[in-house]
């Protein structure tokens, strides 16, 4: 084939919609029998043909033509041979252009469900490690810097919570694909007595499209599928930089299995964390998918212009990508071993306590300002002596201020963690609230 | 000032959140003190100064400091000015990380809220003119060709319902980001006993964040406007397209009115369809705000880094240009003329009811295949004749075929249109019902 | 395999560069040979079973394996196979990460040298019709409005031009590209005296990398092509864009040939214009590529991560994108017909020589603004009696102004686009010397 | 002002072109006066009109209009207030499309002089670090794991050589740039003999525009200007990432000066990395912005369109983007302290010299393979004892292999570097040649 002939073809992609576009022919066929268009024998032999191609298809037996250019004229070619011009009746009121809306909403429908499935695994490995580490102190951290001691537990549900977002707005996404366009013809509608509504039903959709020429037009249920896609590879690329850095041996906080990293030959405990390297790497190509529809759909004048078959091959790999990486990701959060102790040793130092000391000032009457100024001469005074500030003697302490007493030697990293006990809190009780709250946000989601 | 000093000042732009920032520290303020943590005089204090600064802001007479950065500390500062130290008594149990979130985040509601409601009114000129050209015929197109006839209404409907997609977009928006941050401090939750559900009351929020960790450092709710807004700013740019190529002398479809378009001094009819290329290309603007918020957040560990002060602007200017774009869209539909008779004439040509007789052959019992040599043979006889296909007399009909009868003189562009008689369909009586159903959407919302 | 086992297979797309990988390692055991670091028959045990190996893959009998991940695993474990325990010594001093860097370099060296050759081929198309179209007058446009007269084949050589700058950009990335990484180890450089020098020289590079941990990090030279590629369909999807309207009914300007265009099984006169939009429609994905490129480097620490995996499917992809299009394109303008008599009448309307008429004016005395007034009543005048401005009679110019004399009547669109006769004008004279003047800078370039 | 006024003007951000406008405009006058088409007496007018002007813009007591739209108009109806009709004839000869074109490509040529200029900054900032830790060893990464120990003299140079790639891409766009529009007129060139090439010589232009269709369209050299931004804000990402880890208490690499770091009122020790962070961030912007030139170029027909008029904004906050980050990365670089200790100390830990120690046993004859497994044992061991591999002592390592001899206790850190010595290597000498490389290319290059 010469560039231009292979320029137009797409069955090397499109085969990917075959169970669609069977599924969609079939419920056609048996619509038109219904409402008299066509025999009810033609349709039966549609069925049967159809079904049988459907075999072929997953055989591997099925004999792809790269000069029929897509998966419906491979269909059609087919299913006439199997059962002559009788075929051709399938092609009654129905157009390619909302015959392939029709197969991308069945699979983008499809798709959904599968990302709400791999998203609620990797809550649930995100939850199963939340739990191991209910009371396991680490550092908190802005701007990379050490800032408050949190809970590990803490820590991995803020992702349990991003992911949440994440299927909410996967079902969205599967709730805008729902309408079906079939019936809407090349653009115009079509002269038949369609009985469009059992159409929907049958396929599952929850309503039928409501103007022809939008119908085929029409590709916002892909544009939201790739920007929540986006936005969960963006959680994923965070989540990803996080178990990089806490692999380093700097932090030293987690060790990755050894299914999930790359050795090296001659060192034994090297673990380099590819894995989540590539999902962090991946974060570029669904950011492109999305700009890359965008771009196609930008001008476009009404109704269906050949432009719109771009829609696919980025939507597949976009789809291929996000569902791999949740997995990977869940097998990798999964099967991580936790270093408690570095973790909480971390949490030593970085004078994270500061803030609860001059907290302890305010509480005993010292105006704010003025506690600022007292735990900043202390701070200064251990660094100069090579301590944390929470690590002086009340003697020391007490250089700075009268205010301070036994009770200040209470200030500890479990303290300060306790005492942020109010809703969305790391306080320890809180944090197993937001456990328990998390178990039952995915039991009574009946999408997981 | 330096380079180094200017770089990390914001408030040539964050001053735009000032009213959501004295909104959320006095209902702050009110909550400390109903708690017990300041004195009802203090919170007294404190929310008469902010309005009074308030007033200052919208009479332009505040004394705006860069050197202070941003908002919050021009606000903080000038307060401590105005009720002297009791200001220092606002900051108590907020940190600025979570006072900036929620900041964004009435300022996003408020912003879907207006962009729900130029929505509508861009949908109410639409509906406006479709119900002006319920019967004005005009040709469909597929890949920029004429394709078979509909109605002008039909055509304007479609819009109307991407439309009605974007405003479902900016509820869901609206929804994501009513969850109030306040609370979650710097990172970890305070050490104070707060009322986080009264504040989320009192500043009309649905929720509260539910991990203190994520709500500092989630920006979910701003890729979700700027998404919704790039999928909007594409329905736009392909009506911007529409409208330049029916402004053109080839197709010459509309008359801008002239407030929409450039003229020139020499050539009184002439109308640039500026507005409409402006609207187009401003989609760029949209598309890239949206990468850029993606990038930014890309990679970046838990939890507030400062490369999340980037999150404004892009987003401001994503808001001014949809809101504009929106409200000239409106206009310039809303006050364009119609050249009903050019669309006809054109709807005339390109041989747009081929498709229709061969539909009549096949209701007389053709097979479809055949049905369409004859109208291959029909249509090129017809080009070397110089006519339409559906302009051919009885007898010329005959040569191709006898099932042709007086009945196929019937098939004409109002016959075609009318023939497409099923929901969704571009038949009078389907776009009728689609007309009052469009009604029925915008009077029942409670959004518009 | 399970998902992790897959996540980080790369042998399906990256087995692409087997010619790279094998040229690039029969050079490296050659210089380590030459330097005397592996013995002469070592290096040509390994010469030889790499050319058999590389034989192996282009009769299609390579056993690839997945499980060795990528192609130079594959490479590396057959080359065991066949030579045994000596293959291993092509990896003394080198690394996999300065051997993919390598590949990669050489492939883009390649990918640049084809680019320049399609597009000097779509240069040659343009140039051929503009030649035959050397005084075919067309409507020039500005905000899709009929401006100003100009020669088709002035028209096609701004195209031309374009694409020049396009085929500079690729050479300026094809010196990017040229520069040996190979020697940079893993990162830091090898503790062998290997001639870096040489390897180049025998590999075609310009130069050698002068920095190790740059030389492994680095992938500007992908960007550079990601980007120039990105303006060249930005280019054509210009092009498309004016191929599509002029295929329009209401344009009609172009017939395009049958291979390029869709048609209809009943109407045979039907050309929907498929591949321009498909190449339009393709500029959508290969902006995505450059920017999932950028989002994957944005924040990477030195050196080598493996996101860094991620440069080759966008980038194969974007290769393969562009070099289609160019070539669909040059076939396309190449063949296609252009209605000149067509676009003549289109040029007679639009008062498209008012501005002339004005110059005439001013050439005569009239200050610019009267003779701005004149013509707009003059216009008027002709628009409410349905003519062209250009086609009163002298009476009637005189009744605007009786500066107007006979030769007024000379002002005509030959005299128009005549009168443009500086360089870069549309004058017939100058447009002759930019045929002459494009057609010796593909002569002269040794690019082509 | 009704949103439809504002919509299309632009004179809040193109008044920055003021001085490119009026620049432009002398060169053109006096052009015009030269070929005869104006008098020597208006030119000159003109000039003195338009230079008083400039100084009004200077002093800020020019009146700007925003009801006159943009910098043009508002500078032609001033020149009219000041020298009556005469004005008008400046605009003989030119359009505003050729204008506008001009003024652009003025500023690009300007704004490429300065990115130039401030990236010689910026690695003069590098050199200067890179020449006070010529011997500072560190390690070097790969995967952010521990790989090979190196200089950070060798490190900091990496990010010499990004940019002087980067200033080469600058180069190339200032050539891109340098061809004059002016002459092209709205697209069809004009009816006056005017100079071009004396204009072009007269503003710094390398060279006129050959086809006036293509120059009024053209934007090309915006997008070169876009993607060399990013490309060189990807590396400055890179480096801020690289900051930001190296400021952590992690890492404790170095400390930032405080000017370059935010502090906390309570924690003297405390720097968080702010302007890394924003510069990283910002990343994002400036990727934004080349995306939405890209698609607001895609598919626009010839010539000009209005969508053109959105090439500025963006351009414009790259531009102020990427100038203050070199300028803030300079000084930041500039005044950070490296705690080279710390960096020695991690030197020693992650086992870097395993692969030092098998190329040691290869030299010794060992296979390998084989080296690699007696490495392997070699490190379990040493792992086990809370060793690194090259802290054994010579018994230990005579328990994996008799080839040890006391040689093996010369493999360090030092005697690592020292081994690459190969061009670009890590070994002192090497990297003392790229410094005085470095210095050479700063000294002879005429751009710095």
């Amino acid at each position: 084939m010469q560039p231009h002939d292979l320029y137009t073809v797409s069955i090397h992609y499109d085969r990917r919609l075959y169970r669609e576009d069977i599924r969609g022919s079939i419920a056609h066929a048996q619509m038109l029998a219904k409402q008299g268009i066509i025999t009810d024998d033609d349709a039966n032999a549609i069925r049967r043909g159809l079904l049988d191609i459907q075999q072929e298809i997953e055989a591997e037996t099925f004999p792809w033509r790269p000069e029929l250019e897509d998966i419906h004229m491979n269909v059609e070619a087919r299913l006439k041979e199997k059962i002559g011009d009788v075929a051709g009746k399938l092609h009654t009121a129905r157009s390619r252009n909302d015959q392939v809306a029709t197969d991308m909403r069945l699979f983008a429908m499809k798709t959904c469900d599968e990302a709400i499935k791999h998203t609620t695994e990797l809550q649930l490995a995100l939850l199963h490690q939340a739990r191991q580490h209910a009371s396991t102190i680490m550092p908190g951290y802005t701007h990379l810097q050490r800032a408050q001691p949190v809970l590990l537990a803490h820590h991995l549900l803020a992702y349990f919570h991003m992911l949440q977002r994440d299927k909410q707005r996967f079902q969205q996404c599967r709730r805008a694909a729902a309408v079906l366009p079939l019936g809407s013809g090349a653009l115009a509608g079509l002269p038949y007595p369609l009985d469009r509504q059992s159409v929907a039903v049958e396929l599952g959709f929850d309503d039928i499209s409501p103007n022809s020429m939008d119908a085929v037009a029409d590709r916002d249920f892909l544009l939201e599928f790739h920007a929540a896609a986006a936005i969960c590879m963006m959680h994923l690329s965070r989540l990803g930089e996080e178990l990089v850095l806490w692999s380093s041996q700097e932090f030293a906080f987690i060790t990755l299995a050894e299914q999930y990293a790359t050795g090296s030959s001659i060192m034994p405990q090297k673990r380099n964390p590819d894995f989540a390297e590539i999902g962090r790497g991946k974060t570029g190509r669904v950011y492109g998918h999305l700009l890359a529809l965008l771009t196609t759909l930008k001008g476009l004048p009404l109704t269906y212009n050949r432009d719109l078959q771009e829609d696919k091959e980025g939507f597949f790999d976009t789809v291929d990508t996000l569902l791999s990486t949740l997995q990977v990701f869940a097998g990798m959060i999964g099967t991580m071993t936790v270093n408690a102790d570095r973790m909480y040793d971390a949490a030593q130092t970085g004078n994270m306590l500061a803030t609860d000391l001059a907290d302890y000032l305010v509480a005993r009457g010292m105006p704010f300002r003025e506690a600022h100024g007292v735990l900043r001469r202390a701070s200064r005074y251990a660094l100069e002596n090579a301590k944390e500030v929470h690590q002086l003697t009340l003697e020391e302490y007490r250089r700075f201020s009268p205010l301070f007493d036994e009770n200040v030697l209470k200030i500890t990293l479990e303290g300060s963690v306790e005492s942020r006990d109010l809703p969305g809190g790391s306080a320890p009780n809180r944090v197993g609230d937001a456990l328990r709250e998390a178990q039952k946000i995915l039991e009574t989601a009946d999408d997981s």
